[in-house]
C-alpha cells in the first residue's frame, strides 16, 4: 500500500504543513563563516512541493528556533507568508495559529526532526520527520520519510498530502 | 548488456542533448544567503562529458525554469551557446529549437527531474534521468541513471550516446 | 542492549566531553578560497547536544590542531569557554585541564578521528569516533558512532553521556 | 590480506605521489559563483597522509588541467611545492619529473579518475584511483580506493605507501 493511502483519513484532514528549518528543509549543515551563519542550503524539489500545496490552498508555515537572514530571502521567494523565527515555545506558536485560522490539531500536518518539536509531534494530526531526525523523533511520529532533510523529505510528505486530497 | 547497447536505436538518432539544472547538473542544493541565491555547485565529470559530445557534434542545450547568473558563467566555460534561463515551458522552447535546427523529436535527449519536465521527457527520443529524480520522472523515462544529479548522471548518459557513436 | 547501557560504567564517570573539530564536529571538508580557510559547516543536532551537556554541568572542551576563526564564532554561540586550537600536544594540553578542573582521565569522555588523537583516546575514560575515523583509531576507541563526523557523530555521544547520568 | 600487503613488490618502490585535483583530492564539485570559480573542498585526512609522505622522503606532486588560486593556497599550507595547474599533457609532464628527479616509472605511484589520467595509470608503477572514478579509469587501475574522491581516497593511498615503507 502506498504511504498517502496508509494514511488517508490523517491526510485528507489536512489544511495547513508546519515545518521546522534545520535539519528538515536543509541536511542540518549549519554553514559558518567568522562573521557567523550566513549561507544555508534548501532543496529544489521541497520548493516545488511548497509551491503546490499553497496552489491547492494548504497554509504553509515555518517555524525554526533560529533566525537568519537567509531563511526569509528563501521562504520569500517561495511565497511563504507564514514564517516565524527565533520561537522557543513551537507548540504554543501553532496553538495560536489553529486559533487565527480556525483549525484543530487534526488539520496540522508537523515535520521536525530533533526535541525541541516533540511537543508539536506529539499534538499533530499526522507527524512525520527526515530520515535522519532523532530516534525519540522517529518513535514519536507517524510517518518517517525515505528522505533526509534537505534531500527531499518534505516534497515527499508534500506530495503526501496532495495525492491524498487531489480529488476533494 | 550494456546500457548504450540496450537503447542504440534511440542513442544513434540522437543530435542534440537538452538539460535541465537544479537536480540533473547540480545536487538539487539551492544555496542561499541573506540577498539570494549565488552559488551553485556543477560537477567536474559531468563538464567533461559536455566538452566530448560538443567536439562530436552534438548540440547541447540548457533548460531552466530558474535564473541564475552562475549558470551563465559555468556555461560559457564550457561552451555552451545554447542556454535558456526563465523557462516557464519547456516543451515549447524544445519544439522551436527542432525548428531551428530542422531536427525530429527522436533527434532529442533530454535529462530532467521533476514535474516540469515531464512534458518534454514523454516527447524525447530518448529521455534520462538522475537516480534522486521525484518517481514520476522515473516512470516516464526511458533510462534511469545509476547516478544522482550533481554526481555525474550527466557524465553517463553523455558516455552513452558518445560510445553508441564513435563508430559512425 | 542499548549502547549507553554497555558502557555504563564508563559513562557514568564523565564530567568532560573533549572533542577535536574537523572530522568530528565537521565532516572533514576544509573549504578555502584563494585567501585561506574561511568556512566551517557544523551540525544542529550536535550543537543542541554540547547545550544540553552544559546545561547538566558537563564540561564541553573543544581541542584543535588547525586554528579558525570561524570555529571561534560558533563555540561562542554554544556557550562554549573551553576553546583550544593550534594544540600540537592534546593529551599534555588535557593533562593539565585535568589539573585544573580536579578530575581524573577516567572523568574525561574524548571524541577524535586521526593520529594526533590516539595519545589521549589511549588514557580518556571513555573514548568514540566517528564511523568515518581512520581504522587506528577506531581500533583503539571504546565506541564508534554509527554517525560519520559533521552529521551527528557527537549529538550520538552526547546522549549517551546524558541518558546514563539523567537520573543521577 | 591487507591492501598495502597485496601491492608490496610495486609499493616498496614509489618515491613519488602524483596527484589530479578534482574528483581526487576534492570530491569533483566546483563550485561556482557568478564571478568564477572560488571555492575548493579538500579533505583533513588527505591532509596529514600528504604530510606524512613529505616526512617519509616521498615527493608529492599535484597534476590539474584546471588553474584555481584556491589550490595554490592549500598547497603551500600542505608544503607541496610541485604543484603544476593548466596542464594538457599530463603524461610528458610526468616525464619531465621523472627526468628531474632521475626516477623512472616504477618510482611513481598516481592517482586519477578520468579519461585524461588515463595516458598517466597506463604507465605509473602503482595507478590508482577514487572509488567514483569513471569505469575505464577503475579497469586501467592497479588499485580502486574504498573512499570516494575527497573522502579520504588519497589518504586511502599515501597510507598504503607509509604501511609499506615504514621498516624501510
Amino acid at each position: 500500500m502506498q504511504p498517502f493511502k496508509r494514511f488517508e483519513d490523517k491526510l485528507s484532514a489536512i489544511k495547513m504543513l508546519a515545518l521546522d528549518v534545520d535539519g528538515v528543509l536543509t541536511k542540518g549543515d549549519l554553514i559558518y563563516t567568522a562573521s557567523g551563519e550566513f549561507i544555508k542550503v534548501f532543496n529544489v524539489k521541497d520548493g516545488l512541493g511548497l509551491k503546490l500545496l499553497q496552489e491547492k490552498g494548504i497554509i504553509v508555515a515555518i517555524i525554526t528556533a533560529r533566525k537568519s537572514d537567509v531563511v526569509t530571502t528563501r521562504m520569500k521567494e517561495l511565497g511563504i507568508r507564514f514564517l516565524y523565527q527565533g520561537v522557543d515555545d513551537k507548540l504554543q506558536l501553532i496553538e495560536d495559529l489553529t486559533g487565527q485560522f480556525m483549525l484543530y490539531w487534526n488539520n496540522i500536518a508537523y515535520m521536525g526532526d530533533d526535541l525541541n518539536d516533540l511537543p508539536v509531534i506529539q499534538k499533530a494530526g499526522f507527524a512525520a520527520c527526515p530520515s535522519d531526525a532523532i530516534d525519540e523523533v522517529i518513535s514519536a511520529c507517524h510517518y518517517t520519510s525515505r528522505k533526509e532533510g534537505g534531500k527531499g523529505a518534505v516534497r515527499e510528505v508534500a506530495d503526501m498530502i496532495l495525492k491524498c486530497q487531489q480529488n476533494k
